[in-house]
């Protein structure tokens, strides 16, 4: 495996059902892990704030018996001094065992790898990657279907701007007779050069549309996002369209009975709570999920992850 | 006990009387206490600072041996994106074993509870309670006096917006034989509705007065609190009023040799530092006992409060 | 040795000798020392934000199997609602075993350590004192030159402000035949008083010059720091001398080949990139050495610096 994941497609297949695998195994026997990172350390290197995601490394790092170290936004950091964010890692990286950050930037990651003396994981950088989220994403998925091939998945929302949704479609392409269909307004559409250079290429079927009505009943994973008002180019599309990216009870009528809802929260309104009862929605499933699976790659970045049988 | 401590009266008098005696064992005999929470994890979730009682619950966990993540202000909190507090907690509630929160917002507390799956404790809502703090003084009383019950307690200074004030009344309106005495400007007064709705109906005796002198002498109890010079109506009451309300050693030579001083801390000026060494000062001993009851607190929701036995 | 740490000339030279060879038993023996602090507590108080300084103590006393608990920045302090920094000390010293505290104020710490139960740790007031700096400099200079006498020390850069160049000085003027030499311009030259007070009643050797390149075949040690534009007092000298402080592989042709470059980081552009790999950067082996030597004064200050025997 790399010593630095920034994309998730830096991990192989092979490799992302192994991390699958050992999540799981973790999930069913925690007391079994609970110790195996002892003496270890972690630094949370948040450049912008995103508690979601640094809580989730934090508590898996924690529940491994590792510990934690960091800061939670670019104020508390020595990057207010212009020091560069390379210079920055390099000196963390002799105070820990392993590094998870989060940049604004694109491409922030990359850089600081190039000084690291541990393994560092991409925890976000700016619209880019976020490859823990999409691990999260695929454990839910394999957990909710059984399978990481053989559907229909529809990403709904901004499609555009949708980093999850990028990294997802990505990750996704390469199963077996995965179907995409991508619900979205006309401004906020999937990028063309994801059609172009990897959907095409592969012969990978997909379709767009704009409502979500006209689709439900064909999926078997539904993937919300938000869609920000800001982000219409008028007005009158805005109020033509907005209902139709809001999940709601009435919507999933015609879904079907085993489709899995997935997002990757925070939510606003995009998801009624409502919905949050209907054995459908995975959402509050999956933000758990993401905690066992960053507790294998943890383990596996750190060359923890045959330790366990010894145990 | 409740799996949710949001007000100080969802406590009962026996578990208060549970808590206390379990929060002096743990004084007489950290060392048996010290790894009971191993590979628990407490969230500390402040949506507005609060450095003292987040200190204070983050070192009650660790001396339990347990861990703790969190958050100290909203700013680094997912609040900002827009996500309710009940979906924060939820998600939260999903990384750790147990929550305390602190928040702005009257009743937030209340809120969170309902879709969170580990025991949570108000650490602060508002101007509403503030259970930890009340616990806190509970000890620290019981501790110098013997008992809560049979006593004349001096409430000083800003009774109106005292939150902390309120919940110790509550709360000491339980035992037996307490008297009450206000002391505080007219534009200060302890709340109507708490002697209308609390204390008329219980036949409680108390007393409403101006000057902490005409009363020092009556007092079991001293509880300061801070009065703000921007509460007063108009500048001439501030000016006459304002140095009845700060303690120093004069005013104390006509108050009880056992008299026992609280105050909750952060102080300013209305205790002088002089009183600091007059062994009637508590508030230091005060703010450690707070510590300890957090430490019984957290065992008793963790279900932990009988596990030391078996050690 | 002294309970609080304030200036580094509290430590005599034979503590610092014993934290010296501590800190390299450490080094060398990591997992003899990585539970030694277990179930001990470290308060790190930043009333202004340093990161470096922060993760460097937070990772010694993980190391150590200890706990760390803390503030950041003054903005989540009890300081803002207007308590004295005594008070925040006491109160937080019923909270944890040792402090590390930062503060923008000179003399800040000593004020702290009046009330403090605990041992106390300057970590930085103001332009004032910052000894566990100078301790990682002294590490640092004995591990690379295998002594602290009979050497020549150059210091580059602003030495008016340059806080840990006082102190370093200050530290090394105690060791036998240590010749200094300053290097800045006019308007940054070392302060009078270090000169007349502490250089010349000891007989000490130094000179003062205006730029690198006239001296740096000299030295055995430089120690460079930043100049920022700001302190100069016009454009013209700014220009004539802004790139002669600046250390680069051209510079570096005719300086000795065992010369040993240290810089307490963060740095601007002070040191190229390109200095990195030369075998001479010691920078960040220095940064390294930072968790050590706060390793061995944890330890020391503790009074658990024998126990590694016994374990």
């Amino acid at each position: 495996m790399n010593k630095y994941i920034i994309d998730p497609i830096d991990l192989t297949v092979d490799e992302i059902d192994d991390l699958v695998l050992l999540a799981n195994d973790i999930k069913k026997d925690r007391t079994r892990y609970q110790d195996i990172c002892n003496h270890k350390i972690m630094a949370t290197l948040f450049f912008e704030p995103s508690t979601r995601t640094r809580l989730s490394f934090e508590s898996a790092m924690l529940s491994l018996g590792g510990q934690v170290l960091g800061f939670s936004e670019a104020a508390s950091s020595s990057s207010t001094k212009g020091e560069t964010v390379r210079d920055t890692i390099q000196v963390v990286s002799g105070y820990c065992d392993i590094i998870a950050m989060r940049h604004p930037l694109e491409g922030a990651p990359m850089v600081a790898s190039e000084k690291c003396e541990v393994p560092l994981i991409n925890a976000g950088d700016g619209g880019h990657n976020h490859p823990t989220q999409t691990l999260t994403d695929l454990l839910t998925i394999q957990n909710e279907k059984g399978r990481l091939n053989h559907m229909t998945i529809g990403f709904c929302g901004d499609l555009k701007f949708g980093r999850t949704v990028h990294s997802l479609l990505k990750a996704m392409s390469r199963y077996e007779n995965v179907k995409f269909i991508f619900i979205s307004p006309k401004e906020l559409r999937i990028p063309e050069y994801l059609k172009e250079d990897l959907l095409e290429p592969m012969n990978i079927q997909y379709k767009e549309v704009e409502t979500l009505e006209e689709v439900i009943g064909e999926l078997d994973v539904l993937y919300m996002t938000r869609v920000q008002k800001e982000r219409f180019f008028n007005e009158e599309d805005y109020i033509r369209l907005k209902d139709t990216y809001i999940l709601d009870l009435k919507k999933l009528q015609v879904a079907k009975k085993d489709l899995s809802i997935l997002h990757p929260l925070p939510r606003v309104n995009e998801i009624q709570t409502e919905v949050d009862e209907d054995p459908r929605a995975c959402y509050f499933k999956q933000t758990k999920n993401g905690r066992f699976i960053r507790m294998a790659l943890i383990l596996s970045l750190l060359g923890l992850d045959h330790e366990v049988e010894r145990l």
